[in-house]
């Protein structure tokens, strides 16, 4: 799957900031690729980049137009696809990364095959994965995990990987959802997988390799979530991890999707995780932790990071204020 | 889906007993549905009941051939097709419970078409599911655990249930594999359901009932597996048990199909079920051991139970042994 540059992100009708969570990736990580943003009436979330209509977008010489907008379930809203439709028209493929296939929509599937355009849905695996077989694999794995979903997984791998290439060392980022395959341009959308074969889908996107080579594996969901936990662990079983890097987001009221959810202890956290992966890895090692800071002010998040750091006697960071450098010291040591 | 019966029970190539589970399943609890057994050169599985040829089992009024053989990853053996093709011609429908689609094999496609049969793949949700919300319903649940895959939990749940109905109890077995489904007329194939929607297929499996009505949801894998244990895990947390029952088997060597695996340590494995269910249910509680004793002799087996129920404070049974009275007498308490 290959993906014509650069850019629109269509945020439809996205109710918050974090239903954005998709295209607000792709544009941190890939700020030349993504040319503007279109907003339905209703939309809540922004991108910080140029709004555009649809014309407007095809003047810009706009090549795709991403749908990069995570419902819960992944459906996709009936007001989106005149929008959608007229993209098409105008002369641009559509891409998405929704539960709901674009093909699967008649009005966007008709005026695709029509015109000649690709309908993307990189959600869904374009192959058949084996079941999990457990056995151990050479080369180093790095998986992120955390407290909840939209917590800085993402984020958090895609940092380690440019601060492990910045250092000259052999690293490669492994995307398990669909705003990470935007941004690496291959992976597996996890959460997509037939659940009998999620391990086996992990083993495969992280093969054997270089014994000096570390695979940064994106996780998903939580330990800890109603909903998606099965998902998350059997992703960390096929990660069969060497290290994990705990996320979390310190004012978060609740679990995400589920206001009737507390978020877990840190500690518990940490226990339930190391606990589940030791049965694939059991050398596994936590390395420190990635805090979303986002909700604190400067002061505030550098007082969290500094306690955090020596309750656990590991580094705590915030990938976007400061850096991820300190974990990579510890993974080397 | 409804199967016509009754049934011949198609074994294939079945590399050991165990691989033949699904079949013995429903020769098990369906005896009079199952008129006889096909084996194919080289099967090593046995169901104990009457040996037919297709023409055979023609004769004898058979109308749907079941293809009862489990292999990992649920694939179907190129060697299976000519016998499967000349049911069709019989007149019989075929039935699987296998990952891979009846329907997707070109020769079986294209000879029921023509003659006008049934394929019918249980394994295949034939609906959509909605993510799990974890909201309390109302109800009781029971969910039978394990150490490992095969280990007795589909057995453990229909006895329970037997037992109920016998006592006049509101129960309801809630089958969640593909014997099961056979078994029950209905249920949802776990494993086969994309792994974003497992906990909320198991949430709409088991929906809101009387107070005093008890679901009895049969599990699948295990925590310790490290193929499926997502699954498993998914399975938990939909659940929303307020019982578990532990199905064990105390001379298995390894985990199923991963020689390189033991099985846990039974306290373990209650300890990691118990910390993981408190998540959607706080008042979850262990009830019983449900142990599959079949490689011991009687004295063995008794002593055995006796020694777990004694160890844990708990009743232990063997379901085919002693019947699963007393794990209903403490579920009652």
């Amino acid at each position: 799957m290959s993906l014509r540059r650069p850019y629109l992100m269509f945020l439809g009708t996205a109710p918050d900031q974090l239903a954005a969570k998709t295209a607000q990736g792709i544009v941190h990580w890939r700020p030349d690729w993504c040319l503007g943003q279109l907003r339905l009436p209703g939309c809540k979330a922004d991108l910080g980049i140029k709004d555009m209509t649809i014309a407007e977008a095809e003047k810009a010489g706009v090549k795709t137009v991403i749908v990069g907008v995570a419902n819960r379930g992944g459906l996709l809203d009936e007001s989106w696809i005149p929008g959608l439709v007229e993209a098409l028209e105008r002369g641009m493929d559509l891409a998405s990364g929704l539960h709901k296939r674009l093909s699967d929509v008649p009005a966007l599937k008709a005026a695709a095959d029509k015109l000649g355009r690709q309908l993307a849905d990189v959600r869904h695996p374009t192959r058949e994965f084996s079941v999990g077989n457990g056995k151990k694999r050479r080369g180093k794995r790095l998986l992120a995990v955390g407290t909840d979903c939209s917590i800085g997984k993402m984020y958090t791998t895609l940092a380690l990987e440019a601060e492990m290439k910045r250092r000259g060392l052999k690293a490669d980022f492994r995307a398990t959802g669909q705003t990470g395959i935007f941004i690496a341009g291959d992976g597996v959308s996890i959460d997509a997988v037939v659940s009998d074969f999620v391990s086996g889908a992990v083993e495969w996107l992280s093969p054997e390799n270089d014994a000096d080579h570390w695979d940064l594996i994106e996780g998903q969901g939580s330990l800890f979530h109603a909903s998606y936990a099965g998902v998350s662990l059997g992703l960390l079983h096929g990660a069969q991890p060497d290290a994990l890097v705990m996320c979390h987001e310190p004012t978060r009221a609740h679990m995400r999707g589920l206001p009737h959810y507390k978020l877990p202890d840190l500690q518990a956290c940490i226990d339930a995780n190391i606990a589940a992966a030791r049965l694939t890895n059991p050398n596994v090692k936590l390395v420190g932790f990635s805090i979303n800071t986002s909700a604190l002010d400067a002061a505030a998040s550098e007082r969290y990071l500094k306690e955090t750091a020596v309750k656990f006697a590991l580094p705590a960071v915030d990938p976007l204020r400061t850096g991820v450098g300190p974990i990579v010291d510890q993974l080397l040591l």
